[in-house]
C-alpha cells in the first residue's frame, strides 16, 4: 500500500510518501514541502499548491491519500488557509479517483507514539525510528505528512474490518429483509388462490 | 465589465454574472446554483464544484470572479466547507489567469442595499431591482452570488482610484527621493573640486 499522506498549509503544506503494510517495516519513498510566497494572491497560492500535489501523485502514483482533517477551532487566524490547502489536495486526488482519508492530528500522534497529545519532537522522534531515517526530516510539516501515511496505513486494517463488518451487517439485514419479502410474497400467492376460490365459490 | 459572483458552498454553491459599469443599469447574464449531494464524499464534492465553476467560466468567459470572503468567527460547524469550496472557486478562476477579488458579506450587502446588516430579503429585493428581474432569484445563495458581482462592478472604480492614487503617491515619494538624491550627489560633486582644491592648495 502506497500512501500521500498531505499536511495542508499555504505557506508550507508537508509531503510524504510511505509505502508498506500493517505488521512489517515500512518504507519511505519521498517526503517534502509544497511552499507558496505568502504575498502573493491566494489564488496564485492555490495553484501553485495544485501543481505541486500534481507533481507529487504524478511521480509517486500512490494508492491512497491521506489529508489532516482540519477543524475551526483551534488556529482561528491561519485555519481558513488550511482548510483552502487541504481542498486542492483532496480536489487532486479525487480528480484521478485516489481515495481520500482524513484523519485528525490526535489519531495521527496516537497512531505514531500512543498518545494523541504528544509534541512535534516525538512525532518527529517516531517517524524517523519507524521509516530508520538518518535524522528527522524537516521542516515539521514534512515530518508530519510522513506521520499521516504511516498512520493511515495502521489504521486501514481497522477501518476496513470495520467496513467489512457493517458491509456484512447489511448483506445479512438485506437477506433478511429479502428472506421477508419471500414470505410475504409466499403468503400472498398461496392467499390469493384461496381467495378467488372463496369469490368463485 | 463582466463579472462571476460566487457565494461559496459545499451543498449549495451560488452562481450569478452581471455586465456593465459603475453608474449605468447593469444586466443579468446568467444566475444559478451549483450542487453537491450531502451525502457524497468530500472530494467527490470538491470535483463536482470544479466542474460547475469551470462550465460557468467556459460559458460567460468573465474578466473578474468575485467571491465572498470567508470568516471563521460565524457558523463553525458550516465555515470549513465554505472555506473548500471557495478555494475550488479562485483555483478555477487563477488557472485561466482571471483575477479574483474578495468581498466581505457587509461589503455586499452595503453595496447593494446600502446598509451592511440588511437581511436575505432586502438584500434579493436590491438585487431584483437592479437587475430589472421580475423575481428575486431563488434560493438565497443565487442571489447573493449576483450581489457579489454587483458589489464588484461599483467598488471597482473606487478600487482602483485607491490604487491609482497609491502609485501617484509612490510616483511623487520617487520623484522627490530622486531629487534629493541628484541634489545630493551635485553637493557631493561641487563639493569635492573645493576639498581638492583644499587639498592641492
Amino acid at each position: 500500500m502506497r500512501v500521500l499522506g498531505v499536511d495542508p498549509g499555504l505557506t508550507r503544506c508537508g509531503v510524504g510518501v510511505v509505502e508498506g503494510v500493517a505488521g512489517r517495516p515500512l518504507t519511505m519513498r519521498g517526503v517534502g514541502v509544497v511552499r507558496t510566497p505568502a504575498d502573493a494572491e491566494l489564488g496564485h497560492r492555490l495553484v501553485a499548491i495544485e501543481r505541486g500535489i500534481e507533481q507529487w501523485l504524478d511521480e509517486h502514483r500512490p494508492e491512497f491519500v491521506a489529508v489532516e482533517r482540519v477543524f475551526s477551532q483551534h488556529n482561528v487566524r491561519t485555519v481558513m488557509g488550511t482548510a483552502q490547502a487541504s481542498a486542492v489536495a483532496m480536489l487532486c486526488a479525487s480528480r484521478r479517483g485516489i481515495p481520500v482519508a482524513l484523519h485528525t492530528p490526535s489519531e495521527v500522534k496516537a497512531a505514531v507514539t500512543g498518545s494523541g497529545r504528544a509534541d512535534k519532537a516525538q512525532v518527529g522522534a517516531m517517524v524517523t525510528r519507524l521509516l530508520r531515517l538518518d535524522a528527522p526530516p524537516k521542516p515539521a510539516d514534512a515530518a508530519d505528512a510522513l506521520a499521516l501515511a504511516i498512520c493511515h496505513i495502521w489504521r486501514a486494517p481497522a477501518q476496513n474490518r470495520l467496513q467489512q463488518a457493517a458491509a456484512q451487517n447489511r448483506l445479512q439485514q438485506a437477506v433478511a429483509a429479502h428472506a421477508a419479502r419471500t414470505r410475504t410474497a409466499q403468503t400472498a400467492q398461496t392467499a390469493t388462490p384461496a381467495a378467488q376460490k372463496g369469490r368463485t365459490a
